[in-house]
């Protein structure tokens, strides 16, 4: 019988193939030991050597596949394979009670699951991720057990509860025709992969494992976020219709991977590609990127116990910079703290992550200022090797702009007197992420070589939503006609200055809005790599004149869901 | 020695009195009991009721002098003397210990207010500090002391290490001139309380209780924040100069609470009070408000089990109408959630509550809809006594105004089908003070009456910044010319749509800011009906045409220090 289930499309896609349900039964555990106190210290202690051997090797498999960003979450789980607390509790549990190791692993885990869980903030939940997956895989240490998802070696699609990290890295993209899992949104670990790997996804599927048995046939399509289980022949062979129409449009979009990016009437923006890591590169490049709009510099920072030193970060900087061959590179100096946390860092936890003490706040802090220094020494020696451009990101005031600049200015001197080649003609811009820096982008512009605006955080401040908070989500409006009127004001105040404006929230790669950006002047889409060849190829339909005559009209519209609808007609009328 | 400490300003006006230290040494605390665990178990029984008997009084009581929003915290004290698990722990102590009644209410509370403390959350360890109050007062009841404060009978200033709502509002206004706190900042409950009683304080003076002996001189200043010890006689006499002067102006001031507010050149606006429950109608009329610009509703729902019904809310409303005599009142409707909790709704702890499901967001969905109908339908019904105006707080779109609309319509007329007599000629309004609101100002001024800018929500969104965490304090700017622009557009707007504007954030009792608000076209300032006086005597000094001249400056310039200093100048020249 035909059923359709709904999720949340994570990653784009059609996937047709047999479920492979990972039903994660409990396994029976023993409570007493017959081995002996002893023997069970030691065999905990040999489970968790092979659990850090394993993480190694899939931290650096992920590296590798994935790049350094997406490899740091397995930083974090040998911090969590070598915190003394975790593994003295056990240590002691199997003692005290004379349990077996699995009984006192499966003990000490609940307590702070439950107990991070209990105090309900995002990042204690995804602390207590963490340590579930360490737990689990020490668990299938001691047993000997595998989590299955290795083993698969005919085309699937994978339904489970979750997936952690490191089954979504193992997943083989030759069996593997997509997933679904029951928990997640569309900023889960796995939902990123997914996106990474290009692998269709749908997660939040609420019913996937009641409802779909082992070797149902299914339809998963990641743009939807739709199951269809055990469909008709009529419906399968009209989604693998769809299938290979996208497959042959990705072959077509492969095409306009050399050519630039010019509207039907001859204006040309650049499409360039946000990476977190210098492995993230390849794709930007595969997928015909022209430059990298937003590199995110945290990686460097994530997971460890130290902060990274300048040499480290050079190397880092320079590869990126080397492997884009004079393209353009914009870099973001660090944004953490508020709600990314640092182990090398001790800040306190704040009420409101959201309008903390973040980013550029935190890097001009005296006390934090070498950090920032660091990082800007490291850029400004990369420099030399490629096309630079820094920016500074929750830029808030003129005086934060003006301290940024004359911080970088600082250590460009102390490196042109202690004779250290450093970057000339370096371009410094700022993200316009605040609703202040939006409203006063006239008296900005003067002051920097360009702007990048940040959407994620614009809209979330502009409309006072949280954008992880699902009970206010409705409100998180990429489409509301004030986050449009910002925009705008921000692109004229750039180009009266004769400064040009790029983009780098997830708005510059949606296709709904590119047609809306474009109209509204837009110089440069900074997106994710996969998503650079469409927008491409959308552009190249699209009349920049036409779309400026668009978004006029939006502009002058009340509410985001008019927008929207005048949106989809103008999609409407193209296709 | 004369020696200055510095602290914050938190209640203004000069006191000059002798010391008065209460240093808190702890009491010497019994473990084993003498007794026998049936006495003790008794005594803490007596102890209880003693102290839920004096909470009782001093809730009366500040309902009669401070009216009942500050008496809120009381109801909260009641509901901590009536937890079952808190009682039965201390009971359990007790019998499982054979302790002393104190030594076991100490060690509960001790561990209840640590995992509260560490937690780390702005609102559990306000929950610690009711807590610590009211161990306090048991503790007190078990061995038959006073805390001191009632016991003052000569001038004094009371130096301490925190005053408690229970201390504060047993000062005795007669010989407490003035008290300095080591603990606390400008929004602790003793400031607040300080306030509205008008006792001059400074809080957050870390070396108070150091520096200063019993008996010792002290001039405070809290305006400035500053307190000075044994100071020579020449800055007696010149602090004894300048404490008259203030009397001599409130004097002076207190001729004008019956006159309309005109500038010099004849431009006439409406200085209203801030209230937060009927008790507080007194005090705005005495100090001459001509209505209240924002009544508060949220006393009604705090510090208690269930929602209050329908008949209890008409009864407040129709109260402070009466009381206000068809002079206008502005009523907000509830905006609770977030960071303002309430024990009788179960809401999630959200990770970014400033940023979330609050106010009119709550007020309009679906499940708790008849919290917002029935305070509507009390609004309503109220409103037929005196001039009602009612205004939704945190409008993002045009949808929720809508909507809100809407829901206050489908009200109205069922009181009218069934015959109940319900207000006429209402005027509906919205706060604006979400970025988004104001950027669209053009396109909801047809759609209200009148806005009513709140200034505390609307800059820290616009700068992106928490206003109650103190490493982004700096950027919590009032003077950010973004911030003037926003108050600009949204006032431009209102007028030419012929609506009036009106602000109730901390920014329209400032005299610093007056003559820059009258500049921009504000047309009501509502404010603490003790700051309304020195508001009304400022503008009548004030052309309106050379504030609209020095506005257009204010929104020219790049940064809040360049306007700080041109409204300083401003002030300067006016002296």
């Amino acid at each position: 019988m035909l059923q359709m289930l709904k999720g949340i499309g994570a990653s784009s896609g059609i996937a047709i193939a047999k479920a492979h349900c990972l039903h994660t039964a409990a396994p029976v555990i023993e409570k007493d030991s017959r081995l002996g106190t002893q023997a069970e210290l030691e065999r905990f202690g040999a489970a968790v050597s092979l659990a850090v051997t394993q993480v190694r090797e899939l931290k650096a498999l992920t590296a590798q596949k994935l790049g350094e960003a997406e490899a740091g979450i397995f930083e974090a789980h040998l911090l969590v394979l070598d915190d003394p607390e975790l593994l003295g509790a056990v240590r002691e549990q199997i003692i005290a009670q004379e349990a077996t190791a699995e009984y006192a692993l499966q003990e000490v885990t609940r307590q702070i699951v439950v107990s991070f869980e209990s105090l309900n903030t995002e990042y204690l939940r995804e602390r207590a991720g963490d340590i579930r997956d360490v737990s689990r895989r020490v668990m299938n240490a001691l047993s000997g057990r595998a989590t299955g998802v290795q083993d698969i070696k005919q085309p699937v699609i994978i339904v489970a509860q979750d997936l952690t990290p490191s089954d979504t890295v193992q997943l083989n993209r030759d069996y593997v025709k997509g997933f679904t899992t029951v928990a997640g949104g569309t900023t889960s670990h796995s939902a990123i992969m997914a996106r990474a790997m290009e692998i269709p996804a749908v997660v939040g599927a609420a019913d996937a494992l009641q409802e779909i048995r082992q070797d149902d046939l299914l339809i998963l399509d990641g743009e939807e976020g739709v199951l269809l289980v055990n469909p008709p022949s009529g419906v399968i062979a009209e989604y693998e219709g769809k299938r290979l129409e996208l497959e042959r449009r990705k072959e077509q979009q492969a095409k306009l991977a050399a050519l630039p990016t010019v509207s039907s009437d001859g204006h040309q923006v650049e499409l360039a590609g946000n990476i977190g890591s210098p492995g993230d590169v390849a794709a930007v490049l595969q997928h015909g990127g022209e430059g990298v709009g937003l590199f995110r510099t945290e990686f460097l920072y994530m997971g460890r116990k130290e902060l990274p030193s300048e040499e480290e970060q050079f190397q880092a900087y320079r590869s990126v910079l080397e492997q884009m061959g004079g393209r353009p590179v914009v870099v973001r100096t660090i944004d953490i703290g508020g709600d990314k946390e640092l182990p090398c860092l001790k800040l306190p936890k704040e009420e409101n992550p959201f309008l903390g003490f973040r980013a550029i706040r935190l890097c001009l802090e005296t006390a934090e200022q070498e950090l920032f220094r660091t990082q800007l020494r490291a850029l400004l020696r990369a420099g030399v090797y490629g096309n630079l451009k820094i920016m500074f990101p929750m830029i808030a005031t003129l005086d934060e702009l003006r301290q940024a600049k004359q911080v970088l200015a600082q250590e460009k001197r102390k490196l042109e007197q202690a004779g250290i080649p450093a970057g000339a003609g370096i371009a410094v811009g700022m993200m316009v992420e605040i609703p202040a820096a939006a409203v006063m982008a006239d008296l900005f512009a003067p002051e920097v070589d360009f702007f990048s605006i940040g959407t994620n955080d614009l809209i979330q401040y502009t409309m006072a939503a949280d954008r992880m908070n699902s009970r206010v989500s409705y409100l998180y409006q990429p489409y509301n006609p004030a986050v449009l009127r910002l925009i705008k004001g921000v692109i004229d105040a750039a180009h009266s200055h004769g400064k040009w404006v790029g983009m780098c929230g997830e708005m510059a790669g949606n296709r709904a809005a590119i047609p809306l950006l474009l109209g509204l002047g837009l110089d440069e889409f900074s997106m994710g790599a996969p998503s650079i060849l469409a927008a491409r190829e959308c552009i190249m339909q699209l009349s920049r004149a036409g779309m400026e005559e668009l978004a006029r009209k939006a502009l002058s519209m009340g509410t985001a869901e008019e927008v929207i609808a005048l949106l989809r007609q103008e999609a409407d009328r193209r296709t």
